[in-house]
C-alpha cells in the first residue's frame, strides 16, 4: 500500500511516499518538496501546485493519503494563502486519489515520538531512525511529510483512521 | 464583455453574471448561490463545488472574473474554510476563464455607493437602482457578488484594473 504525506503550503509544499508491505514493513519510496514561485500571481502558483501534485500522484499512485492539519501562526496573511493552497490540494486528492485523513501536530508528535512535547528534532530523528534512512530528510517541509505519512501508518495499525470532514 | 462577479465561500458562494455592452450599459444575465452540503466531508465540498463553478463558467463564459477579497472575522475555522473554498475558486477561474481581479470591502462600497461607510443595505438598494432590476438579489450572497462584478465594471472604466497577487 502507498501512503503519500503531504505538509501543505503555498511556496512549499512537502511530500513524503511510503509503501507499507503486507507484513507492516515500512520503506520510503520518495520526499521533496513542490515549490511556486513568490513572483507569480496567487492563480498561477494554485495551478502550478495543482500539476506538480497531479504527476506526484500520478507517479506513485497512492492508496491513501495523510495531511498536516493547518498550523495557525499570528500571521494571518500566512496563514490565509497556505488554506488557499490546502483547498486545491484536498480538491486535488479526492480526485485523483484514494482515502484522505489529517492529523494535528500533537497526534504527529505523539505517534512518531509517544511524546507530545516533542521537538522538531525528535521528531526527525525519530523518523531517520523508524525508516532506517541515512541522514534526516531535506528540507524540513519534506521531514514533516514523511512524518505525517508514518503517523497515518502506525494510526491506522493501533486504532483506525478518521475522514477529514 | 461578460462579467462574472463571486463572493467566497464554503457553504454558500454567491455569483452575479453582467453583460457590459460596447457603450458602456451594464444588464443582468443571472445571479444566486453555489450550496455545498454541510453533511459532506471537506474534500467532497470542495468537489462540488469546483463542478458547479465549472457548470456556471461553462453556461456563460465570462471574460472577467470578480471576486471579492477575504473578509476576516474572529472565526478563525470559518476563515480557513472560506479560504480552502476560496483557492479552489481562483483555481477553477484561472484554469477555465480569462482575467481574474478582486476588491475589497471598502472598494466595493465606494464604487458603488461612492461612500466608504455604506451599509449592506445601502449597497443593496443601489445595485437594484444602477440595475433598474424590480427587486433586490436574494440571498444576500447573490446580492455581494452582483456588487463586486458591478464595482469591476466601475473600477475598469475609471482607473483600470488590477490583477490578483
Amino acid at each position: 500500500m502507498v501512503i503519500l504525506g503531504i505538509d501543505p503550503g503555498l511556496a512549499t509544499v512537502g511530500f513524503g511516499v511510503l509503501d507499507k508491505d503486507a507484513r507492516g514493513g515500512v520503506r520510503v519510496l520518495d520526499y521533496g518538496v513542490i515549490l511556486t514561485p513568490k513572483e507569480e500571481r496567487l492563480p498561477t502558483r494554485l495551478a502550478m501546485l495543482e500539476q506538480s501534485l497531479k504527476k506526484l500522484i500520478d507517479k506513485y499512485k497512492p492508496d491513501e493519503v495523510a495531511l498536516e492539519e493547518l498550523f495557525f501562526n499570528n500571521n494571518q496573511k500566512t496563514a490565509i494563502n497556505v488554506a488557499q493552497a490546502r483547498g486545491v490540494i484536498l480538491l486535488t486528492c479526492v480526485k485523483e486519489c484514494g482515502r484522505l485523513y489529517e492529523y494535528t501536530p500533537l497526534q504527529i508528535k505523539q505517534a512518531i515520538t509517544g511524546y507530545g512535547r516533542a521537538d522538531k528534532n525528535q521528531i526527525q530523528q525519530m523518523v531517520k531512525t523508524l525508516l532506517k534512512l541515512k541522514s534526516i530528510p531535506k528540507p524540513d517541509d519534506a521531514a514533516d511529510a514523511v512524518a505525517v505519512a508514518l503517523t497515518h501508518v502506525f494510526t491506522n495499525r493501533i486504532s483506525g483512521a478518521f475522514g477529514i470532514r
